[in-house]
């Protein structure tokens, strides 16, 4: 265990980048089939993006379509952002169909009925969560205390202030916890990685968030084994084209744009010298 | 009364751009938490827009949430375009919750259901109605004849047809009334108010009308008090963003998305010099 | 019969461009009415596509709705992209109304219930069922073995693979039958056209099938009594636009606006001179 863990402390920002380049040309090769149980408003830009990773997105969220669809996918992504009491069993079908899964908690603090939503999710035993400072403080807490803070969808607080909170919930869920933010971190527990690429405007972009899970969820797929190097790299890409998208960008709107267009051409000179992945101490 | 009255007249073009430049920087400052509970195909566009002026947008429709999540937003966006049977106890559920809220009553007539709903939600008095010329009078005479002109979502009706309509709907209802149309008339059923930005292209890209109410409910959160003048400068702030992104865009696809980029950009010269508002007689 | 049928083997490729500009025209000029009960991550791609096209899509699913509304459309969509049980009861008596419509039986593989819903839905007699290769011949098939050849949204056949069902499909259920792909063949059973615009990116957009499907709904709105002419030429004019897009683009999303910008710009120059059509032996 301390030579794993000695030998994972040794990877360099090299062996990232080349990892992630690895890894979106498996998805570009394999096109997983990625099952999204999603919330309305982040469809669109989450089958967008899976599709320009290279990715199979199928948007299934009917109960009677879980026993046969999801045995067949590669991997799950569920997000609670436009939760509603008939979408939970099949959100609770689809995690437990023996397939890698991805959870999104949006905004998990809104209501007591969505923390809930969530925790009894996190027992369906995720392989990676990702979630803004404000989701995962909330959903380490879990208490009234956490709900008080809470401010919409949109974070209130920075990965880094939450990064102790993502380290406990890793730990109690047995998921990787990935807190998106200036940087983003994804945590085992123990071990701490930091992905540095991105651009603020990507928060001025409704479901950036939700679309990164997706892709999260693509990379799952084709390294079910590693969801930590998994999570981190799925999270470099997606920086990585809005750095690139920004670059022609007049607004969020544009980037949008321009970071779906620049997710599907990137090539192995872009991704080896600009993913910006490093382990922490 | 009378003095307060003449002081609205007095209102100059001038006095309106610079509340409109104080009412977006105010959103911008305080990003108002909205909620929208709006249709299917307007959530990615009004969660854009809202994003875009500075606005923190929650789609949250699950009955079970809004006990809890309501009372903490600035303001409710109820939105009846793609209106199913389900969704209204949450529609008005949240329109009670006792914060400021705005109705979009798109395409009113389509059926008795949806004309039934329209005229309960308008009985939980909503801060602000907005529709075209044929919703507003469709509303106004919630009649079977009204029903009989009914041509969908898109209005046959110019905003000056409905004017008259929507003072009566005004002073019947006790809120501000706009009718969206090649000029927007904002009226609270005495003083009428005039917007003029806009372009006729935005009504070829799909849920402008439902993102530029979800924009007027960004604008009540700020400035409760006189949701007339909330309303107006919302109109024109959108508006104004659809002029200057017609001056980059080919069709309504690429007017679309200038126009979320420029509402995102727009400065203090360009609002003040360029926002079109006047009282009418 | 067979006189009818030797004219229509004549008809030229001048003839179809002809017609296609004239469907197009008609649109433009008629806005029909178009219900769409599709799939919630298509629904703003297809009802952008509709205006740009000229015609007025109109969201509406509520079983309470259909009755009243239905009959005053023009022509009905109706696709199973995110089926769920509580909307295909108005998926039936949509298409039960009496209104031409057409069906978009997406994924239809992708569970027994789908499949199920979607041979029901065949019995309602669509004008045009529009599908990629494994759609179709999964639908043709209807077997345990069709569905054994299921890999999500995103088609494992080609058009040409899937033709001899099509054929079979059309001669069963009397509907026009439509197989997206390089090429896409348009059959009444016996007689074969083949539409040949389009771009392969275009299937790196999320929803571009059914948004093609609801534009053939609007021109099977104009020409009803000839499904045939409608679908080919909406195909048509759709891979067109794809085609003028793709001259601008610089990856799916960019593609996604200009496709729907050239929708919108084109002319009757490029249609006639563009349009690329011809019947099959």
């Amino acid at each position: 265990m301390a030579a794993a863990t000695s030998a994972v402390e040794e990877r360099s920002p090299e062996w990232w980048s080349r990892r992630a380049w690895s890894l979106l040309s498996a998805v570009r090769a394999r096109a997983p089939l990625v099952q999204c149980i999603t919330n309305l408003v982040s469809m669109d830009i989450a089958a967008n993006a899976l599709l320009a990773a290279g990715a199979s997105p199928a948007m299934v969220h009917s109960i009677r379509e879980i026993p046969d669809f999801t045995p067949r996918c590669d991997s799950v992504y569920v997000n609670v952002g436009t939760l509603a009491e008939d979408w939970l069993p099949s959100m609770r079908a689809a995690a437990s169909a023996g397939r890698p899964w991805v959870l999104d908690p949006v905004a998990a603090a809104a209501s007591g009925f969505r923390m809930e939503a969530c925790l009894s999710l996190l027992e369906l035993r995720p392989a990676v969560v990702r979630g803004n400072g404000s989701e995962i403080l909330a959903l380490a807490d879990s208490s009234a205390a956490a709900s008080s803070k809470f401010k919409g969808a949109d974070s209130s607080h920075d990965s880094a202030d939450a990064l102790e909170a993502a380290k406990a919930l890793a730990l109690t869920t047995g998921a990787i916890v990935a807190v998106s933010g200036a940087v983003d971190f994804i945590t085992d527990g123990k071990q701490v990685v930091g992905a540095s690429n991105g651009v603020p405007m990507m928060q001025k972009i409704t479901a950036t968030g939700c679309a990164v899970t997706a892709l999260i969820a693509a990379f799952v797929a084709v390294e079910p084994s590693d969801a930590l190097v998994a999570a981190a790299c799925a999270l470099a890409i997606f920086g990585l084209a809005g750095e690139i998208g920004m670059e022609s960008a007049k607004g969020p709107a544009s980037l949008r744009m321009h970071l779906i267009d620049a997710l599907y051409g990137l090539d192995e000179q872009t991704v080896t010298s600009r993913v910006n992945i490093s382990m922490r101490p």
